[in-house]
């Protein structure tokens, strides 16, 4: 994981907790969703960045597979690791880790797309933003895909 | 839509806004966790249900495709279909409408596992719950595939 991004911390609370006493499928995806934002900060599309460019990042597709219960109270980090991007899409995963024992949780491959925001249309990505983008890509292409990627849902028989 | 299942209705809250001022990512799919809800009440697997069998449907895997913005205060209707499943397993589709206008706003595959709570593990689904997933699927095999099924992700060139 060292060369990916450390991009979110964060732990358990009780209103994320689902009847069975786990993680609810749906607040392993907000710890996606800031995530995102803190990727959003690293590229420059932070609050700042967002006022001068008027970009902001809208999630497209997103695809997850769950792995490992989550408890009231763990700790959990988010490595990310961005896969391909074009002049207007960031295609990354987002891996879920309980770094206690680091157990992989869950991971989420997701498509963001650069809008902007006046317009309500896609754009290619600010010059600087896309600059960040190709920096972190510059090392991310070099590793191996992770596993939890380019998945179809299906019962196979 | 009139073969589906209606399975859930809710009202777009100020918690579920991001800062672009619309529903974030994580809280379509917070709607669709609350479907799933209600789609284990439809089968038998309500708390009456888990109580009694010992069992409760884990999500495996999920896919969610984002199509149209949704604001604060509108309301939301989901309809479910059954696309597959075997002894142990549900593979289904959601699909989010905002009824104002009829416009498809998001819609996601899922894979549920039904799991015995003590154990752990996967099991076969109780008889009568078996017996209600058949009764649905016996109409929803009839219908076409939804668009937004089987997808993979990634940047097309």
């Amino acid at each position: 994981m060292n060369n990916l991004l450390l991009i979110h911390q964060a732990t358990i609370v009780e209103d994320w907790i689902d009847y069975n006493g786990h993680l609810r499928d749906a607040f392993y995806f907000l710890l996606f969703s800031h995530a995102t934002d803190a990727l959003m900060d690293h590229i420059g599309l932070d609050a700042q960045g967002r006022a001068i460019y008027g970009h902001t990042l809208y999630t497209l597709e997103a695809h997850i597979n769950y792995l490992s219960e989550t408890r009231l109270g763990e700790d959990v980090q988010i490595f990310t690791q961005v896969i391909d991007h074009d002049s207007k899409r960031l295609h990354i995963v987002h891996n879920l880790y309980r770094p206690k024992d680091g157990e992989l949780l869950a991971a989420s491959e997701q498509m963001l797309m650069n809008i902007a925001v006046e317009a309500g249309r896609a754009v290619t990505f600010a010059t600087s933003v896309e600059a960040s983008i190709r920096s972190v890509f510059a090392t991310h292409r070099l590793l191996p895909r992770p596993g939890y990627c380019s998945r179809v849902i299906g019962i196979r028989r």
